[in-house]
């Protein structure tokens, strides 16, 4: 933490400063200077302290050293981590796993056709929502425990793994029963009471980038299911909210090989929000593979005009089919390859 | 809604594109124009109805004619609501109410010492939070259960009504038992499952602006409590996320007078989160009266360097004090008055 | 200036970012700590400084502790700075000073209608532009030198000082024979080479702030024109962009009384632009006197309705003449007043 | 256009609609809906028709049909445009211009080592700026008229054509004796009278998207350009602004594929301003290549630790190399190719 007061601060307030510091349990070492005087501190200070110290008389503004964020970094944990969904294993290596499947559980059918085309094309984790968020209260949220028993027999029949968004802290042992991966959806990422829920299970966590966050915050999220105890967390890129109207969300290409240095957990990247078109889902999953990400997440219906919820956003059985085989030769020019189905 | 066609769309198209409007139950009228066609729609569509049709061949785009919130809208209600936190009555007048106390319960001592101070200065609710969401695992979170006992003793000394957040579905009852008011926390606003839990009691509730939401999204989040059955929903205007550093946050002024046209529930003004800063927090509040604000949330503090949580924000009894003197003559400019306590 | 080092750096990595620092002609401190090595630095560093240091090898980033800009900071003059428009003081003083007219000059009647009108009503500054900018090259962009004629004649005829918008460095000797205030707009507030020449005159000069433009950006923005010899320059809160669609911009009310705290320069709001809608005008102009404003700027058309262009956004007549009739007693409930005319 | 009336609007304010908009030159046919009437028009409406139309009484918003761009649009335009910048041909072909070249034109040695260096690994066009956009008056602005000096004698030692910025409408035909490209920096985006200017010169122009514009402002600035007869327009994505902080902005790959859809004009990509950290570049170049970009802008500089400007964005010769080394099978798994030099 380096305090910086302001120019013309008094004697007694830096002397002030010091003290709080101290009280802190942190070393204070004024460092006067040509302008104004700095005070450096020692000791592992945290945002709180910061904000402590910056309301103090004769303080212009302090500055935070080391960064927040801590068992999903790197600098704990120098090895990429591994996470099994089910018998499937996702970062850790150089292929690219692909998660695909329709936005909600409609029914039988639609669920049963989806998993076996997108295995079929080579997903190797089934993706599809029993609990839905909804902007509105007068929309489809997702047929709740009937989806799950849906999303229960598509393991069966399909034998994809599943991951699923689970909203509630009551709701997460439940799904887990149902779920190898339990999605935590993007407008939940800063509900702690949910982060520390499925942080007391073993259960892989997805868990996606708020609309409005920042990486650091995304890091943070992760933060509090790992010191639960649960070190099976994925981090999912999804598009954030900016000023522009022709997408429906803009997704931060940036963040893959960002996220790749940063921590050791791995990365998803979610082209079908990140873009809200279906017809620019192909190509910035190529990108996101390109830019380095260890796994998509694609939404695919059979029919997606009359899909119920994000028909816009996905692909139908053949567009999913093309991007899968475009896949392979995007990867491989970057040194990876399309993580294949266990025979 | 409207369905905007492409430029050159086949006639085949617009014939789907009319079938599918009436397989969602709507009427379809095709506009035929100089450069496009577009087709009129009749009936109540949704924003899931928009985008379905939005994903079919030769649809350019799709526009929703009707406002999504209902129950909040004044279309629906013409007359302001008033809501009664314990004895006060907020909103439904010329009167501005003012909420003020810690961020965080801290001690019996730090609360009841606020507790006095505040009332003395002519505050009708207190404010603290017990369980507070904190963006890393590794800062303080409040004091919980210990924390819910230390209000319940605040209010016993004090007289006042509680305003205090809460995090889980699981913990609506037992934050009810002393709760006047239940806050529901910005990066809470579109965590459904908490709306809908809130939304089966008749508590009131004080609903926070989300960090990147728009007026219509916290208007629909509204929806959710008020289509649970519970009327009593105070909105609150508490900064937005800009890329203003200086500021915490940016307080969207104009989202008060905008929220007291569109909808009948009384709107709440945070200026201490809305800023950020403790020395902007009284010309904001006054701003806020000026603009039309039914009531005030503020953070006051015995001692702000020494807060646990958000001390550079909050105001000390002697500010907070100024603060109360200065709002009557504001409040009377705009043909209002402060609310003063029943004794 | 202070470097982080990483945890883990070497010690031939802090003697290379020393060594590097030394060239840039400041002194290099080593402060070792914990976790990790910061490298605190004295003299005036700059911004290119810090990001030439931060590419090097070791270094996890730096922190400047200065504050960027000097000119219009209140370190370097404390005291309020007064600008004189024609005869009219803004800003150094209590009272607040209202300009208002039209969006755009687009005829004599216009024009001179609303100059009587504007000052009947108690402005004592008339706003027109002669030269507009537009988003789209198929729009009305101003009436060029016809407007400026114009202008002139409501100048002669009203007696009110006028302020217009000028829009290349080409311009402004011509606008300036008509102006008493060059107006530069949101999107030219970093037009570098346009600040440099309206910094060459002794106009008086109001710098709106950009779109999404920082404060710190702002004050930067002003530097350049206080340092080419012009200190009369007005800063101008009109609202930024954010997410929200009710209104066409998000008015920042919190830059009101933080430039008035960073800065020696009047602060002028302009509501209609900071809204995008007529009916939000007059409560958020309210909001900007009761929150310190020194001036605002309102735009008043004859006949909104058929204005050519920003209609929605500007009030009638009578609508201006209510918000005049408010302005009193919210100025004088924060300890201002009202500017009124000289007779 | 389609003119949403209140729910409740009266006969009389539904005729008055009708009239404006026949008023206004177009065609209006009122549609009585179950909640609400809405009223089509027909004819070519503008944004400004809109805004007029809005301020009525008893409107509650009013829609555009058409996008408002014109001549970049896909609609106007259905094939490619390839641009020749000096001998070189980007966009309309599958293959991939790289120009690469240092942020600021430094002095002779540094920019003909860097433009050697650039050509040898593959560069077929060299950048360079003379004049340079910065935030601060305190920092270094480029040589100016040195520095096209410089760029003159680069151009004629490595044979490759220049592209440079511009940034003021008086400097235009001086730049233009030396560029083979005029640059408009993100910041002049809107700069309208710089957009006149280039538009009136045949000179290739370098379009650089805004830091918070929408890409229907990118193609309507292009459209200043294309209006006033040079056809010869690149547009670039070189990041937005958004609330990350690790990053110094965020490259939205959405654009890409997405001009590409919406407009004839070729699209370029900036990973170097996209990102601001030279580590993340190369990821995302090859993300940019994927998705469709026809071109690359790359900052090299032969020792980023010493760059006057941008140091920590720039590549070295080396990380420049690997680089382009990368790119063929990147876009060879796309269908594309590195466009090579013609020798």
């Amino acid at each position: 933490m380096l305090v910086v007061m302001k120019k013309g601060a008094t004697q007694r307030e830096i002397e002030h400063v010091v003290e709080r510091v101290q009280e802190l349990g942190l070393t204070a070492i004024p460092l006067p200077g040509e302008e104004r005087t700095a005070i450096g501190t020692f000791g592992v200070a945290a945002q709180d302290h910061a904000d402590s110290v910056e309301a103090l008389p004769g303080v212009e503004r302090v500055v935070l050293v080391s960064r927040p964020f801590k068992l999903s970094s790197r600098e704990v944990q120098p090895h990429d981590t591994a996470v099994r969904v089910g018998g499937v294993r996702v970062g850790g290596g150089q292929d690219v796993a692909v998660m695909a499947g329709p936005c909600s559980v409609e029914s039988p059918e639609q669920t049963f056709a989806t998993a076996r085309a997108v295995r079929d094309a080579g997903a190797v984790i089934l993706r599809g929502g029993a609990y839905k968020p909804s902007t509105s209260p007068y929309h489809f949220r997702g047929l709740g425990e009937r989806g799950l028993e849906i999303l229960a027999e598509a393991k069966r029949q399909s034998g994809l793994p599943i991951v699923t968004e689970v909203l509630a802290p009551g709701d997460v042992e439940r799904v887990a029963t149902v779920a190898d991966c339990l999605q935590i959806g993007a407008r939940n990422m800063q509900n702690f009471a949910l982060l520390d829920a499925v942080g007391e299970t073993q259960t892989p966590v997805l868990l996606k980038r708020g609309l409005a966050a920042t990486i650091e915050e995304l890091l943070l999220a992760a933060d509090y299911i790992l010191a639960r105890g649960n070190r099976n967390v994925l981090l999912c890129e999804r598009g954030i909210r900016t000023f522009e109207r022709y997408t429906r969300n803009t997704f931060d290409i940036n963040a893959i090989p960002l996220l790749k240095r940063l921590t050791h957990l791995p990365v998803v990247a979610d082209p079908s929000h990140g873009t809200g078109k279906w017809y620019l889902v192909a190509p910035i999953a190529l990108a996101a593979v390109a830019a380095g990400a260890d796994a998509l997440l694609i939404e695919v219906h059979p029919s997606p005009d009359h899909a119920l919820k994000d028909g816009f956003q996905s692909l139908t059985f053949e567009n999913f089919g093309s991007l899968m085989r475009a896949i392979p030769a995007v990867a491989a020019a970057v040194g990876r390859s399309l993580r294949v189905p266990v025979s």
